[in-house]
């Protein structure tokens, strides 16, 4: 089975690399960008396929090891199997 | 309009993010990881919400700051708006 997950910092939580990508964007020429926020993706292959066990395990790894709860939330689903 | 990028290293290509991941979670028990790919999201806020002119910026930006093309696939959503 494949997971992903999506973190992303908190909106109360400054994106000094964000504002950067942003006046990237904005000394190119696109001024229509607003907004910039970066974030983070793990795609995870796991050998378990019980959707049960999954779904206990990956919220806990999260908290763990991929996000960082004081200033990141995360989002998961299953992208395959 | 609100856009979501995600940017992730092509397969052939090694993540030694994602190895590191990978080890932290054996280390803390979770054998039943086999693979960890470690990418990036962009969350992007646009004034522009003319769903054709979207279609054409979003991959030109993506192509041009978010993502490198000889290392990096992206793919995109509109998530708002």
């Amino acid at each position: 089975m494949k997971v992903r997950i999506l973190v992303s910092l908190k909106p109360s939580v400054l994106d000094p690399q964000g504002q950067v990508v942003k006046n990237a964007l904005h000394t190119l020429g696109y001024q229509t960008v607003k907004d910039v926020r970066q974030g983070k993706i793990f795609e995870i292959e796991l050998e378990n396929t019980d959707r049960q066990v999954v779904e206990k395990l990956v919220p806990e790894m999260a908290d763990k090891v991929l996000a960082n709860p004081i200033i990141e939330n995360f989002t998961w689903e299953i992208i395959e199997g």
